[in-house]
């Protein structure tokens, strides 16, 4: 594990947390095994006991941790915001990269990795924040839908912007297509974002994130899609 | 002016109503002439007198008529409304095409073309109402903007949705560059709204537009943009 990338530079290191399925860990893994990600993931944690995100982890040998963040219940703070900010130091995380977690993240993870925790989002923020946004963007009859990873900050799905991708609504769409067309180019965007944070490249001026010189992929899906349009 | 399209309908007639220079007029009027969209201009109206979307009108042929809208000085309302809504009347106006016009319309003029009322706005809303939200989009960090026409309801930019258009926003975007890409978009998205519209495919059902069996175009200029990037 102590590969380097063709600039010398060492493996980011890396936390996934997550409540889930760990779908986005799943895509995580994949580009750090392709050899498209200079990624090392040092941990996972989540806060759900059974989370097959968990397993997921162990299978692959990668240390996995349930923590509860009893008692709260939306929110991850107090002694269990203490205990994971323990776990992640413990393991030497310099990221956090949230994948589900389904809590607010509070001051005390915050300020513990400024600027170093990342989120994935299903919609073009500063569109659809919140739950199901695949279903709200359908709802308002978006005609152009995507997803987003962002840096964490206080706010619900407010912090800078790393990367977006958009795909577009069908007629036929339901929920369920559009939410599954809008997980596949998740499964770009986050290791696309973790590959420029890898390649100490972002710069945060504002809210703005420069990418600086790191060539990046086109940010939507639509040439795929164009045979089903056609 | 009798020409009808491949499916025997005469042209769509459209009044176009703006403020300044009508660049998205002039879109519209070049797919006319291109016979690419089966609409016929029947007037321009505008609340500025000296506006250039006038003078481009009358250089066509197309009746072009000051109208003022005093003394209200943001919206469209009481007895300047009436003298719209007559004009429209009186030309056979069956859509109206807002293209810059800077004013709220009111109920009268939504009572008298309901749901056939559309706008133009630069951005994918429901992110960015209102002014200048290319800078909006700017200063917020997104990584894509757009535009979005839209049928035009009691709101601020909130009604149903036709099409959508994405643009990538880059590193060294200004104000105007991404303006200016996103300017690119709205020429191809408003024809093609109005053709959607003039092949009577169009379906509108809460707050989602249905396509119908038209095709359309990408929603999106990454190809184009492509070269720039990589």
């Amino acid at each position: 594990m102590s590969r380097k990338d063709s600039a010398g530079r060492p493996p980011l290191r890396v936390a996934v947390l997550g409540s889930g399925k760990g779908s986005n860990c799943q895509s995580i893994i994949e580009a750090i095994e392709a050899g498209r990600l200079n990624v090392r993931i040092v941990c996972v944690i989540s806060d759900v006991e059974n989370a097959f995100i968990l397993e997921r982890a162990r299978r692959r040998g990668i240390p996995a941790f349930y923590l509860s963040a009893a008692p709260f219940k939306t929110k991850l703070d107090g002694a269990a915001e203490l205990r994971y900010v323990e776990t992640l130091r413990e393991h030497g995380a310099e990221v956090i990269a949230l994948a589900g977690f389904m809590r607010m993240i509070k001051q005390g993870l915050l300020a513990a990795f400024p600027n170093r925790i990342l989120n994935i989002h299903p919609a073009l923020l500063p569109a659809f924040p919140g739950m199901e946004s695949w279903r709200q963007a359908l709802d308002y009859g978006a005609k152009v839908a995507g997803c987003t990873v962002h840096f964490v900050d206080a706010g619900m799905d407010t912090g800078p912007i790393i990367v977006q991708r958009a795909v577009p609504v069908l007629d036929g769409d339901t929920a369920e297509t559009l939410h599954a067309r809008i997980q596949t180019e998740e499964r770009i965007a986050y290791p696309e974002a973790l590959r420029l944070l890898s390649e100490g490249s972002l710069a945060i001026e504002g809210r703005r994130v420069r990418l600086g010189n790191s060539p990046y992929s086109f940010p939507c899906c639509f040439q795929s899609v164009a045979i089903s349009i056609l």
